[in-house]
């Protein structure tokens, strides 16, 4: 008897590879490992999964009704710590002001700054609840998760605390102290750097309250030998790092991953074919944000299919924000992963569950659908997976199964 | 003691403009008309709007709990009637292969009119229906919808009876015979507008199948000779017309709409400011879809601002369809009309709303809430309107009210 059942389901999408370890670049991306009948759950681990698993008594039952049974997403870029909606930036970026010349005016990050640091403990861990909700019901079951909007020793600790709070969706955190320069350092950028290395990542890794750093590398933000810097103390102190790469400029983001063993490299839509190759042979995996690429209205794609044919592994996110990227769905980002990069959809699913474990540095736990391994598990309406990335705008989620326990549907 | 009250709704989008009739353009694109407190409803009509309606005793009460109240979406150009799903076509498109050549191959709608014709009645209404049921839980409460996947007497005839289906979404029906000449005519065009003007639209008169009829008036469719053709033969026949307009070269679609006296010129990414004034003269509305805009990834863009500021009304829609728009999602449709075509949140509320009801011809009836208007109301999560297209990828919908009814949430 175990504790929980799926059955009837058309496809299940295990996104395994047995035997070869992820993340899957080259023809792997688009191994979907597809198999049917069931998925079998018990103290919530995989114990069965195929036509063997419907031979097994439950104790509960999930009927897929014909429908795709799939990993749960990992959500692997977000900042899904803010609070208040920047829509009048949005309006204003649609008449044409650019996302520089907005960060110019005082809005951009110092705007949700200002908001974060208005916000007491309590308010900041209430919108990062109503966030993870949110994510859970569109069937994301991980995130990477980002501060970044605290800029000071106390305000990123405390974005970091919120970020910790007890929900169904895991949360892998990073800290973002070097997402911008705050208003107050802004003539003595050195020494807020000075600040972010010796005070604010030493603090961090003494609450134990992330397990990475990252840094926002990109003109009129942190300078290559800056970036370096923050990434160098961050390994120092004991963050693995990661870095926001060539997003808007050929910066060298890519290249600062490859030289500090960062776990991954993100946005690149500036990144070169050289770039991807060496970000291949040192192990560093492409995170790519469709959303921002489309909020933004960027003609520049990153290089996605170079990428998956040199063999570098892509993991794909919604870089959730409350400036370029206000969504949460990884469905539309699917989508928009092959309309806008050229992704097949069996490359954007892998790309946004195995290799997303991956690039959050939870592959072990979470990801695939192998026995063994955390149940977390979403059922969804179509019979064909292709229909998942095609049809956008709605979530085809049915249920969603965190830790062999049904949450949602 | 009515039979409906909304209560608690922190703002209320009437989207009219008592005194002045729609459809809006210049600055009153922009008129929400916004007011606070309630919507009381009797026997399917609006009767009470704002403060004044809370004093009044309801058999049931929906409470929005500080969230917003506007119309029911009129998605004012949809393909609604269409069987099987082409995820293939769209991964083609993702690697490259433009919509002309998979047309080509015998794809696009080609594909699509072969999926339909073999299937019978009863499978095309269920398709249908399913379709009405997600506009409807999307808060889309009437549509525009087009046949054209027929192709053949027959077959047209059977779509536009499967879209006359029951249901709560109202449907506005359109002969789209003119979407492109099928394989059995392709040696002998002439042949097949013969048809389509001498069979087809007058049967479908006959039948009183349909308000409207539509040509496709594009480079290797139909030519403007041919698309006049259409469009006087369905006028002489009681049927007024719709253009699919400019969408990718300019072929004069908006100029033939202004000729020929129809209500709408849709798509018009390659429409100019002198089509944009001859339309506004004309009284023709420009529909806009920035969704098929989208899938396309096309860097042309309709001159949406130019519209506005010409005083050309601007409608949207999802243009829904299994080749270039695979979303019934108006909420998405709003965030791409400002993030692509750089119209204001407002100003893509009213164009979903009343300016999309006029491009339905049904501005009297629904689009905006006024009293003595049937009572198309939904209930939305965010209490700033701005919210409501700002955030995306998820449907921010918490009920749904048709004729005074609550059927969804």
């Amino acid at each position: 008897m175990v504790d929980l059942l799926i059955t009837n389901a058309a496809q299940i999408l295990t996104c395994a590879r047995p035997g070869v370890a992820p993340p899957y670049g080259g023809n792997a991306q688009a191994h979907l490992g597809i198999t049917e009948g069931g998925v079998a759950m018990d103290e919530g681990r995989i114990v069965e999964i195929g036509p063997d698993a419907l031979k097994l008594q439950a104790e509960k039952t999930i009927d897929a009704k014909g429908g795709i049974v799939m990993p749960g997403f990992v959500d692997c870029h977000t900042h899904a710590v803010f609070v208040g909606s920047r829509a009048d930036e949005f309006e204003e970026r649609a008449k044409g002001v650019s996302y520089a010349e907005i960060a110019r005016r005082g809005g951009g990050i110092a705007a949700s700054m200002k908001m974060l640091r208005e916000a007491s403990d309590e308010q900041l861990e209430a919108a990062v609840k109503r966030n993870l909700d949110k994510f859970l019901a569109l069937g994301t079951t991980t995130i990477e998760a980002k501060s970044g909007y605290g800029l000071s020793l106390d305000d990123e600790l405390r974005s970091l605390h919120a970020l910790g709070v007890q929900h169904d969706v895991e949360v892998v955190r990073t800290c973002l102290a070097a997402h911008t320069v705050p208003p107050e350092h802004a003539d003595n950028r050195v020494e807020y750097v000075r600040i972010v290395c010796e005070e604010i990542l030493p603090a961090v890794v003494r609450e134990g309250a992330a397990e990475y750093c990252d840094v926002f590398l990109e003109k009129g933000v942190f300078s290559f030998a800056e970036a370096q810097q923050v990434l160098v103390a961050g390994k120092e102190a004991g963050l693995r790092g990661r870095v926001h790469a060539d997003q808007f400029s050929h910066c060298g983001g890519a290249r600062l991953a490859c030289r500090v063993g960062a776990i991954t490299a993100d946005h690149l839509e500036f990144c070169t074919r050289e770039d991807a190759l060496a970000m291949k042979k040192d192990g560093v995996i492409a995170v790519l944000l469709p959303a921002a690429n489309y909020v933004l209205d960027q003609e520049q794609r990153p290089p996605a299919r170079a990428m998956i044919t040199l063999g570098c592994p892509v993991a794909l996110a919604t870089d959730y924000n409350p400036g370029s990227s206000p969504t949460q769905s990884m469905w539309l980002v699917l989508n928009m992963a092959c309309v806008r990069f050229g992704m097949s959809i069996a490359e954007t699913i892998v790309a946004a569950t195995i290799n997303a474990a991956c690039a959050a540095g939870v592959q072990k736990k979470v990801g695939s659908l192998q026995v063994g391994k955390q149940a977390d598990v979403i059922v969804c309406e179509p019979s064909d997976y292709r229909d998942l990335a095609y049809y956008f705008g709605t979530s085809p989620v049915r249920a969603v199964v965190k830790r062999g326990r049904q949450v949602n549907g």
